[in-house]
């Protein structure tokens, strides 16, 4: 079981490889550029890291994939811990953005013209990653242009993986399972309503938000109803299903068996959000680097990336559900039965993020 | 000179004063949300660091309205390491974000309704610092907008700084000053040309920028005569004259004297940048953290911040120069009389960012 | 219930006490220090961020005193939170040293000696934040030299803290509470021991470290005795007890009940290290600054920062259990009854984190 | 000049290589362990960007060698600029780590086993580039240790690097170069001192520097004298010479001619800080990962790596000149003369930085 006692440092990191595969065009042309080696180096570090990505992201999705993965599965931690590390390398690649602005526009232009047509927007890895993370090709800007710039077996793993489960329509499928709503006899307290289909938390909780509007909101009402449960539009990668069961766990986070849940949503904003910030960055790291001089494609670079910027939210289903949060005050009490399942042997205690009820109006 | 030997820290910082001005609005309604401290105080750590870049930014505009101010006056490192200052104070900023980011949405739904009308758009020292760099009033998205939410001395205080001389404008008059060119007789040798009124170097690069250009980029070539010479859009800050002088700096940043006016020129792009990466990430904290409910102002908040993230740019005049630099090979040889007035003792000397001899063409 | 409709943010935020509580004491003299006026806000800031952490470090002592406080108490989640919020300020302070470094040496002279006594050796909120994390006193550095530079009331409110309970006697006391041992009859078929009172998991695991040693790491096994048993030293904070709780989630974290426990364990480790990170680039920062000139109290500065670094860790008794973990194929398996009580409905599932089956040796 | 046209990013960046140079231990022993992709990668990460440190600190290497580089050559710019950069990657090397600690122990002992012997240790690059920089072998913690554990051809380079005149000696080299104080007549008028062979400008600033210390510092002139003028001792890289001009540097950087020599000396100590830094955060984060378990070589791993964090400071002897800095009122006022010469042309201004003649005491 153990290893075969001659590892060595050296060649278990395959650095032979490693440290002999920087060829700058500018050496083969006899006219050096300093800054080229620079321009490679940190490009290889952002692929080694894209890697890394990709051996999570499959990791999660092999783990999401199992069917009897649901809210109190112990895999829910691995899959927590491995999101959290992905959030901690984007923040690494972000912050890495620095040392390629060391670089002046007219150091870059020592070597630019000898690079053509290569260009950054030739990352198959990173293409995929957001494929597999679950970023549609609808909505992925410039749709044809990147199959004009990458190989055609790199264009194949991309399109199978657009046609493969992504990560986010797994999620989906794992807030579907959430046994949250089952129990018909004990939610029945809660509500008395039998006049329509809508589970008695769901008329209760429609209530609360109704409420909780001002005059001037009263149009969230129906973005509510449609996103929550008419979905009458076709766009959605979540259900309206998955949706509730969504905003139950951020509402009810205190409870134990939804912290893990909790945690994982909240990962996903974070990697959105971190990924917007590396494109964002990203954008203004060209626009200094090249200005906005019209390329030889037809299209500035810079707005090519600015659209990207905007679009490309991939769990922003997720993330517009905090428009239908209310204050903890008015959050339906639960059921006790239901509060037993979530993890509260003692239904006395009153858990910071479930109903705070000392704070409960008379 | 000395102290009165009697300076004690809790005083000095008039501890007194900064901690006791913590006065949650949950406490004062028996409603204690925990994390409304948190958002106290970290709006407070941002004030107090904006007060500190208003002491920057003064003493900027203090040195740079001297008019004897030119390129190898002394107090122009002074300009570039307080500038330098502001970078990485703003860097701080944008990654002090990331404690807020702790406080979730349900948390800060706890006391949110509390704090109304008060917003983040009310903090006049952050908007008295974009117009003392140079934000011009009809580049603010939501123009009037800002007037609604601030007080009256807060207000005046703006416009008056609008009024004022800006930095960036100072960065104008600064360049415009800059004495490469007056010595008609030393660039003669450069080119013939006495057809108009085009100083012989403009001639020369005009050349080269041209001959840089492929093809399907002609039309830079309109955009780079319109930027550098005849000014006929009316929206400019910096003058034809200061663009030249600008993008001169750029391209022989490697002459001694040119050297601070470089790292001034870059330091102004980094502000730009933090600013604008601050903005973007403030826009996605508060998307995560209220969604997009629509407000009671009838538009929403997230809006108003992305479009102000777009359209802030103080520098992007000197930034859209970078559109019109050219490879160092093309660079017209200075005349050594010229050489020699940009600090080369030795006119042999070949500076890295000056011309390369030995990788022109024969 | 709603706020009073009248807040507005520069009262809210009482920005005429924050910004106007800075009095350099250059320009009471006469002789005004530009980079004065840094020197005060970065450590107003710093005492703002300091104030936030007392209220944070206060909530979880007031959590953490509830003796009904255990492994599935919906507050452990609060307390995780906190900790991790806690930490992410942290890192704020470390990267703000920046800023503080934007200020040369010849740039603090101009200033320095009118400071005189005033140090940042006298923030006795910091002094008070580590008391109540759990610092002894007799493991201070420098153990009177405090109390020299305090004012009498904070020298007390610091005296008080030591006296008190500290964060770290109660994380003490939670983990004796801990329930994972209690059921005799369950945990026998682990070990059939009868010869000591050493519980039968303890017996296997002994077991197990002693194996997974080498021949040169034989010493091990008796600071593993000392520290999970005998405690025959006296130094300790935390009881074996204690110590064999936390190494127990430290193994098993895989479980569901021990998530959270875990999360606070690392949170802990997490916080010394950026203390240490803190201190350690302080005293860098020092350093720079007025170089190893000795002070007027005898002993320099840096040498003083520097023990202090190297022995302010609050949290080390958790660290060092990393010493006594071993490789997951050697653990123990738990019993069938232990395993569901630690939260696996369906005792077939195989936790990453709990033992892995698949690579049990045969 | 430009490029064959047929550039591709996936072969310019050789990631075939790059991307297939990843072969965990645990898979070969088919007990595959998760996290052995992120040990593999985050080295291989580190490992590529010594490689960029390397390539920037040969250049440096280079430029420095002309014997003709002096304060106002063109080159000096690069230096700095490449120093610049060379701090900004040590600042993403020191983030990285929060990477690798999002691996747990345990989840480390899945397989760290099978890695023996190999070990971090055993990165030559990184020893290699201390040794270029100029950390001397006799200041190496724990002398022999790396010989053991390298091989013989990457001993080999490390040794001739030692050899050969490293960065620091080449510091030294240039300080001694630096002109200021040789126009002997014009310097005169500072001081009528013949009694000795020092220069005029010491006499007076030795008498300065004395007059600055408070009773308790006297022994700091002792010092003073050791290392700017008698240089007893044999330990120093820096001769008495290099020190005096470094230290004119610090005191009167306001000086158009001193400005880049002045951020030159601040970025040696800023790698220092950040190579500090950074063995103190590795520091932490082996303790975390294996404790303080006595490893097979007999000594603990945490152990040389707190010796080596406190020993290694390769610019050390420019730190220390900080401890003899005066107040810019003490400091000598210089001739006119030199004055033009350090780049005033019209010598009434007074620079920032330069002696501030409106605080002058009558």
């Amino acid at each position: 079981m153990s290893g075969s006692g001659d590892v060595h440092y050296h060649d278990y990191l395959q650095l032979d490889k490693i440290l002999n595969a920087q060829f700058p065009e500018s050496d083969k042309l006899n006219a050096s550029a300093h800054d080229e080696m620079l321009f490679i180096i940190i490009h290889q570090a952002y692929e080694l890291w894209f890697k890394q990505l990709h051996h999570e992201a499959d990791s999660l999705v092999a783990i999401m994939r199992q069917p009897s993965l649901n809210d109190n599965s112990p895999e829910l931690q691995t899959v927590v811990h491995r999101l959290n590390r992905m959030v901690v390398i984007l923040r690494v690649l972000v912050h890495q953005i620095d040392i390629l602005e060391t670089m002046t526009p007219m150091d870059f232009l020592d070597f630019r013209d000898m690079l053509r047509p290569a260009s950054g927007f030739q990352s198959w890895q990173f293409k995929l990653l957001e494929a597999k993370l679950g970023l549609k090709f609808e909505y992925r800007h410039g749709k044809e242009y990147y199959t004009a710039q990458l190989r055609q077996e790199h264009v194949d793993l991309i399109k199978q993986a657009e046609t493969n489960q992504s990560f986010l329509q797994l999620v989906n499928d794992w807030l579907e399972r959430m046994p949250f709503f089952d129990d018909a006899e004990a939610w029945k307290e809660l509500s008395p309503s039998k006049t329509n289909d809508i589970h008695p938390f769901w008329v209760a909780y429609t209530n609360s938000y109704s409420n909780s509007l001002a005059e001037a909101e009263k149009n969230n009402l129906e973005a509510f109803h449609e996103v929550m449960f008419e979905h009458k539009e076709t766009h959605y990668t979540l259900s309206a299903k998955a949706n509730r069961a969504a905003l139950f766990i951020m509402l009810y986070r205190g409870y134990p068996l939804l912290q893990l849940p909790f945690q994982l949503l909240n990962n996903l904003l974070e990697i959105d959000e971190q990924l917007s910030t590396w494109r964002h960055r990203h954008m203004n790291m060209v626009h200094r680097m090249i200005g906005t001089r019209i390329g030889t494609g037809g299209s500035s670079g810079k707005d090519y990336l600015k659209s990207a910027a905007d679009k490309h939210y991939i769990f922003k289903e997720i993330a517009q559900l905090t428009s239908f949060l209310i204050e903890r005050r008015r959050l339906p009490q639960l059921p006790k039965a239901i509060e037993q399942k979530l993890g509260f042997a003692a239904p006395s205690n009153s858990p910071e993020g479930g109903r705070t009820h000392s704070t409960r109006p008379a």
